[in-house]
Order: structure tokens, then C-alpha cells, then sequence
């Protein structure tokens, strides 16, 4: 009996809308990678870069908790937040990277001992390893410093010159790897400006993205966040993100199809509309990717995280492509 | 073929003394117990307690690191210290403990499941838990609140008028239960006033002792620490403890013969003297526990850690009567 080899599907991306991919695919016989922006300097990874010197852990931690196949509880340990003192608002998972990083003197060590220690499925691999701060310059000349600045800016929206990462950052060769023997190259869906292109700004991964001979899947965000991308529609996406990448790669544009509850959107208005889709384009996919919420919920969540993809259907939308490479 | 149920091993203490007896130890095939004081306040495990309300996690995680079958990287993880801002001082082990039991709600669960990450050998059992406060009155009538205090303080051997935890805690009812199957149960060495004998302080536990069918092994200290036990001989030990257990149960006095060089005994007499013994008994077991230093350790360790027991040799004399019951 011949064994095929594993599909290789690799997610491009960084936050909470690469976990929903990677919990959703991991249930999948694959060979899985995130490759994860080290951008983010918002919270307690920002005060553990400022303090200790250490590349951002945030986002690598929700990749690895995304993939972990550890029990529950070593779970809600990684995203455990301290809540007093001098510890006050530290993720547990984050002082877990960082501690490893110093014992082992290098964050791609951190990542793999704590890969181990969660029993990941796959693997994540920052993008660069390099120290970087993302920049960006608006239409109207105000500079913004750092991925938490630009993530909270209202005004994006207005325009912006450019987006860049500072110092110009060399790439981690891993990635240039997975991305040159990806099956499937997965981005979206996530903040545009914070998560997806930080990634597009490291040398040479534009370029390996258009080298390789993957699939290439864009999963479009279900709302805008208002001052980001207020009034984006899928092509205003598409659009931004061909301008970095240089030409347009997709090979597919997968499109929620399920409207949320007319109550839910007014409810999230606070915090950004509704991706209306304007393209037709024999590349999109429609499904029904939207998640439910669970009784309760509803007060419990923060307004952004209350209309989102559910990472089932999402993940079979995805594996519906790979059976058909 | 009948396989013989292993011996079983319980030490009662806490801290660094404990360290040296479970890391020999845990070479050999036993049943081996640690209990642990759970007075410790001084610190990243002081500022723990304080903040966010946890029971103190610095002398369980020493336990744990001794106990430990995971790598040398783990084990240099749990006693990583953050050097810098708020979470200066930390160790990465406390940390972990005060997390998992933020998660799991209990820190008998914390310990559980920090047991399963580092592959422990055994069981660390806190002898109470109820959060308590070690308390002496001196002689002089001042009060030293909490152990920090007490260990810090240069007039204990002036003479004290009481030792106590506050409140009067409740014992953890495993303690109990390990100290009564116990084969052979093994106390010291370590600090007499804020290792050994809080232990003793907690309801119950001398009565076990006293009652359990186990060889009793005392390991007298190598050196006096200044000002709490300064000019001690074993039989001072030996006094001190019985005033507390209320009767001598101790079948066994294991006792250093190698005197350490003159020139580190010199070196170390700001910290303290060395122990004489002035006992003569047929319980006394003399052999030569001394710890050797590796090169370039004089320079690198504090003096107190200068003079102390090699695991090894300890574990070898200790095994010898667990041969022999």
C-alpha cells in the first residue's frame, strides 16, 4: 500500500483570525505551518519587549495554543492573565516564550520546546526573527509607531502613504521553505494592516508567495473595523493586498454567505460594518462560514469577537479545496 | 516471581536542604514523598502570596526541580529568574505553580499537574493548605512576622519564647496518610527555624510521626547559620526538635565526618560556623557527606551554598538503611 504524503497547507497570518483557521485544520491529517508577524507590541507582549528585550510572543502563543493537542487545562494556562501587581495583564503563555527564550538563548528554540511541551500538531515559525517595529505613514503625514498604534488608529480609512517594518527585517529561511513546498497557502482572515500584511513586509516573502506553486486561498474578513477599513468591500481587500504582493496570486476568495443576525450587526456597529462583496469573479467561493454563538455569550464577549467565522465550517470550505489538489 | 512494593520514602522539609536529600535520592528505586513547609514569604513567592493571593510556590518548585525526570533545559526553565520590571525577581517556576493554581483553583491541583509537566519522580505534598505565617517571639519579646523575617534575623540564637504559624492551620490529610506508611521518614538538613520545624507546627504532624512505624532519619546540618544557630552542636539540633515533636523518635543521626579545607570554613564564618557534634550514641551514623566544589564554583556561589552536601554521598548513607529495614 502506497502512503500519499500529508497535503502541505500553510496559513499565513498572525491573532485571532489565524486560531480560527489553524483550530479548525488541525483536526485534518495535514502538515500544518503558521507562519506568524512579529509585529505586535500592544499589551503584555509590549511590555515584555520593552522590559525584557524578547521578541513579540502574542501571537505565537495563539498559533501554538490553536494547534496544541494538550488537555483543556494546559490550555486556559497559556492564555491565563495574571491579574495583579507587577504581573498584572501578563498572559501565561507569553512569560512561558519568553522565559524560554532566555534559557535558550534564541525564540525559534522558545517556540519548539513550547511546541513540545503543548503537544502542537504542525508548527509555527515566526516570520522573522529579527526585532521590528511596524510603521505607518498617513495621507496626512501623521506617522504611527507600532502595530498597537496603527490597530487603534480611527483613521486609517483616510489613507495611508506607507506601511513598512523598521529596521527592514531579513526573512527566517524556514519560511521561505514551507511557502516553496506549501500545497495550499492560506491567508486571511484578520486584521489587514496588523496581521496579514506585517508578514508581506519581510524580505523575499512577497516573492516566494508568487514563486510557489501552491494554491493560494484569501478567506475574507466578515466585518470591517471601523477607522481601518471602514466601508471595505472584497475588492477593496484584494486590492491592498495585490499592491504589496505586486500581482495577484489567489486562486481562490472564499466568502461568508450567511448574513449575521440584522441585531448583531447593530449591535457590532460600534466597532466596524459589514464586508459587502462587489467582485464576481469565477475564483469566489461562497459558504456559510458564520459561527453560532453559544447561549450567554452574547454578554460575555467583547462586540468585536461577536460576529466571526466558525472554524468547522471554515476548515471544511478549506479541506474541500485540498481534496481537489 | 513476587515483586517487592518499594520502600517508602517520605522527607519532611522544604528549601535547599530538601533539594540535595530528593535529588540523591530520587536515583534509586523508592517510593519517595516530599512534604513542604508552606511558611516561605520572602521574594518573588512574598510578593506572589501578596498580590495575588496564592499559596507560596518557591519551596514546592525546589521539590519539583529535585524530583524532576524532564530535561535540563526544563529544569533550568522552572528556576529561571526575570531580571527586569515588574516581573524582576520572578522565577518562571512560581510563575507556573501561582498560574496553574489561578486555572485549576486548588494548589494541590497546581502541584499535580506541574508534577505531569516535569516528569516528577514521586510525590510534593504541602504539609498544609491553609495560608499561614510563621511567627517568632523572642526572648527580647520582639515579634518576627513571617519567615523572611525570622530567616534574616541575626538574634534567634539570643534565645526565642515561641514559634507558631498563624492561623493554626489545618493539616493536608496526605500528609498524614504518607507519614504514616512510611518506611523511613527523613528530616533535614536545612534551616532548623524556617524549614524543619514549621512543619511541626501544623496540626497533627508530630503525632503521626511519633506514631508512625518508620525509621526516623535525622541529617544534621553541616554549618550554623549566624545568628540563628550560631555555636549549635547536634545536640542543640537534636534538643530543639524534640521540644517541638515532644519526644526523641529519631533512630538514626547521620552525621558529616570530612571536615571542609580550613580555607573555606574561613571563608564562610560571615555566614556561619560548623556544626561540632558532642553526641556520643549508637544511633550516630558518621561518613563523609561533604559536597565537593567543581572549579570555578568558589567564585560563582554565595557563601552559604559553599559548604554543603554532596546528594550522592547523602543518598548512598540513607539508602544504606533503607537496605537494611
Amino acid at each position: 500500500m502506497i502512503r500519499a504524503a500529508l497535503k502541505k497547507v500553510v496559513v499565513i497570518g498572525g491573532g485571532t483570525g489565524n486560531f480560527v483557521v489553524l483550530k479548525g485544520l488541525k483536526r485534518y491529517p495535514l502538515d500544518l505551518s503558521a507562519i506568524v508577524s512579529m509585529a505586535d507590541d500592544g499589551g503584555s507582549t509590549g511590555i515584555l519587549r520593552d522590559e525584557l528585550g524578547v521578541l513579540p510572543p502574542g501571537d505565537v502563543r495563539q498559533c501554538l495554543v490553536a494547534l496544541s493537542n494538550s488537555s483543556r487545562m494546559m490550555r486556559s494556562l497559556m492564555n491565563y492573565r495574571f491579574e495583579n501587581g507587577g504581573l498584572g495583564g501578563h498572559s501565561f503563555g507569553n512569560l512561558l516564550l519568553s522565559a524560554l527564550e532566555k534559557v535558550t538563548g534564541s525564540f525559534e528554540k522558545a517556540v519548539e520546546e513550547a511546541s513540545k511541551i503543548l503537544y502542537i500538531k504542525g508548527k509555527v515559525i515566526p516570520v522573522t526573527t529579527n526585532q521590528v517595529r511596524l510603521k505607518m505613514v498617513l495621507n496626512n503625514r501623521t506617522i504611527l509607531e507600532g502595530e498597537r498604534e496603527i490597530y487603534l488608529s480611527q483613521e486609517i480609512d483616510q489613507g495611508y502613504k506607507s506601511l513598512y517594518l523598521e529596521p527592514f527585517p531579513k526573512v527566517n529561511p524556514r519560511v521561505i521553505e514551507e511557502i516553496r513546498n506549501a500545497d495550499l497557502i492560506i491567508m486571511g482572515p484578520g486584521g489587514l494592516h496588523t496581521s496579514i500584511i506585517p508578514n508581506l513586509l519581510v524580505e523575499g516573502v512577497c516573492d516566494a508567495i508568487l514563486n510557489s506553486d501552491a494554491r493560494k486561498v484569501f478567506v475574507v474578513n466578515l466585518m470591517n473595523r471601523k477607522g481601518q477599513t471602514t466601508g471595505y468591500k472584497t475588492s477593496h481587500y484584494l486590492k491592498e493586498l495585490v499592491q504589496f504582493l505586486g500581482c495577484d496570486p489567489f486562486d481562490h476568495i472564499l466568502i461568508n454567505s450567511r448574513k449575521p443576525p440584522k441585531q448583531l450587526i447593530d449591535f457590532y456597529s460600534e466597532e466596524g460594518d459589514l464586508v459587502e462583496n462587489d467582485l464576481e469573479d469565477e475564483r469566489l467561493i461562497f459558504a456559510d462560514l458564520l459561527g453560532r454563538l453559544a447561549e450567554g455569550q452574547k454578554r460575555d464577549l467583547l462586540k468585536r469577537n461577536l460576529i466571526r467565522h466558525d472554524s468547522k465550517k471554515l476548515a471544511q470550505e478549506l479541506i474541500n479545496i485540498v481534496d481537489h489538489l
